[in-house]
């Protein structure tokens, strides 16, 4: 997790499930995918990291993250909410976005396309499954896909 | 690839080189991600396959792929042509399109974003790199990211 401000963020997690939290760090770290995380524990952080408070500027004008990881279920402002700011403004519409949710209903997958996701995922409920996909969302998006210039 | 005209297929792979060609097939079939394949060698045949060409219907109102991989130089129509033509038409924007190109030239890559790509990779050029980088692609497009109803 990033302690001074100006670190570069490269991954930001948002989600609030604090065992769901513990393994994808668990599971990023382990796999040295990177060190450089930002944790936003509800939808509100999430938009304050990215677009800045009123008292403290957004990251976007800095460097944004390669990649945000955006549970849907979230405290204040939820995860599909948080998509669509991030899809709808010009600064961070090119942020390659993962949907990682426990959720089957179609209604959320439809929504997150509609929306413009980058990618659908959901959680295994299996303890392995889940680390082996976190490892493996990690690797594609820090690793081997470029990220925009944002 | 695919033989009878009604066979659901899970991948696009538009690609003109032939070694590239021959290399992604391999490392897509033997790690078993799918052999529910359709190459297409040039951009007119990519737009074909998914629009239909006046002869025949494209399989978009059928059953879009899970993905499409797509290079960029390619012959007849290029591969941001092709890209444009999926995320301007609404019966296929949601259909998550994958760059998969030999081009670092950060133009692609602005281009790329800009008209909406879900991610954006560069082929390694090791042998076992290339390889390896497909066979990730593969899997996480295929089996990790649930895809859009399309």
């Amino acid at each position: 997790m990033d302690e001074a401000n100006d670190v570069v963020v490269e991954l930001l997690l948002v989600e609030d499930n604090p065992s769901d939290l513990e393994l994808t760090l668990h599971a990023l770290k382990r796999n040295n995918v990177t060190n450089r995380i930002h944790v936003a524990r509800d939808g509100a952080e999430a938009l304050d990291f990215l677009f800045g408070n009123g008292e403290q500027a957004g990251h976007i004008g800095r460097r944004a993250p390669r990649v945000v990881l955006l549970d849907l279920k979230l405290p204040l402002v939820d995860g599909l909410e948080v998509l669509r700011r991030i899809k709808a403004d010009e600064r961070t519409q090119q942020i390659p976005v993962v949907v990682l949710t426990s959720s089957r209903e179609e209604r959320d997958l439809v929504e997150s396309y509609r929306l413009g996701v980058n990618s659908y995922i959901v959680k295994p409920v299996d303890f392995a499954q889940f680390t082996e996909a976190i490892r493996q969302i990690g690797y594609y998006w820090s690793i081997l896909n470029e990220a925009p210039v944002v």
